[in-house]
């Protein structure tokens, strides 16, 4: 989503509202609105330090309970591990292809009877596609498909708030695991949004 | 809050948008908005690991600053302890009541003169009744009452914003603790909200 | 920002955009709203505990990696350290000045080839002037100026979100930094807001 497109998107959104016949302005009203500004599809990479792959390791284990350490996942469903990572972003499932971006941030692990997670975290882009920040908070059940939320956008994605449904597209072992991202913007309405003025 | 009635109240409060009297009209622009579409009231229960309570324990010291341990909360009104917790959430103030949810993220002492807070974490529901997740964040000053941020919302409370008041309700020792939450709920609206095309 | 300063710029930003001429609103349209209702700048201090400073001390290493402690930030530009601080907040950059409130929360280094940051924290205020949190979260790549995103606001501040441009403006070995935040605020609109009854 680039600075001109996502423009492009908000101000034709704003013609089809003006302009939309009773009909479909019925429709709308009998849900709430589902359909985002933008949507963004994106996997990161997330390769664990294990003591023995310092070299290739994008994430550690920062924090751990009592009954933890900081080379392997705890006991109890890894309940109480922090981890910090800078995994690298690809638009694809292959964590060779083009890196795209990073997601930076951390992820706890939330649950003694089964696998839960708590995850805060940035996507940073800065390329000439993209050039900003989504920022991203939430309890992860770790289900086959899950939601968490948009919390913060910075750059082109300013002002953008949304959910994101993650999958978890592989995983092996305890070193390696790539989670898949669909990201859905929506962009805030405030004061003195030019939508009031339109009116 | 089920979706249905999540978006009868968003129907109904555009109904009473667009026929208000000019007399309303003027008094409600003379403060900002306080009226949530939506409020609940919740508890939950932490009860911290303290290396006898490996059974009951909720929550786990995983971070300590240098004078610290994972055992016992650090002197210096625990400054530098970072929790994470998985605690259960009831409608009364009942640990043993219906665990209707899940409060699950984590909380850091952060003031060395006197306890204060900061907590990220996100009210899990998965029944009938609620089915979405709500995120806090913010500072706890721990006075009696305190307002932290809703920065999240999925699933019925997808978009959904505000506030949330706590208020400790029980302390034993440094093991059990009890949270009052009364969160105040707002829908945001974004570009393309079907109240725009209503207009 | 008083609440009354904050409820006159909402009424008065209403204000203007009703009486806009065709020819503003047109132009309005070409871009994303980069006004924000309020800007507020303030700078904190963050002084690291480093096993000697315990007097002085803002802040705590608290987490760490396997190849880290606590009392030294880690080496590979300190990846995995987890950060928890209580800052005092000045208007201008000198330390002494008057504390006006403080910067609560946590930082993590989360890059191993070069300094980046993860931030998530309030600004806290309790005086006459203000009174409230504002709530940051986000990926600080460490650049000269960068942004982060405002995810909560409650008191003064209740529903602000928007960004805040961050600049380190001072670094004094490993253990004294300030920060300058320049905080752009925009009022969410939400379902039940003042402003639909207005139009």
């Amino acid at each position: 989503m680039g600075a001109t497109r996502l423009i492009a998107t908000v101000v034709l959104s704003l013609l089809v509202f003006l302009s939309g016949s009773s009909a479909t302005q019925k429709k709308k009203t009998q849900g709430l609105p589902r359909q985002p500004c933008n949507r963004m599809v994106f996997y990161f990479h997330d390769i664990l330090y294990n003591g023995q792959n310092a070299e290739n390791a994008t994430s550690a284990i920062v924090g751990a309970p009592a009954w933890g350490n900081r080379t392997i996942l705890a006991g109890q469903n890894h309940f109480g591990n922090m981890v910090v990572f800078d995994d690298p972003i690809t638009w694809d499932n292959d964590l060779h292809s083009n890196h795209v971006g990073r997601a930076q941030g951390f992820y706890l692990y939330d649950r003694k009877d089964y696998f839960t997670a708590w995850l805060g975290f940035s996507a940073f882009f800065n390329s000439t596609q993209h050039r900003g920040t989504i920022t991203f908070a939430g309890a992860d059940p770790l289900n086959k498909t899950r939601d968490i939320s948009v919390i913060g956008g910075t750059g082109d994605f300013f002002m953008a708030r949304g959910i994101a449904t993650l999958m978890t597209d592989a995983v092996e072992g305890e070193v390696y695991f790539r989670l898949r991202v669909d990201t859905k913007l929506f962009v805030l309405v405030t004061i003195d949004h030019p939508a009031f003025s339109l009116l």
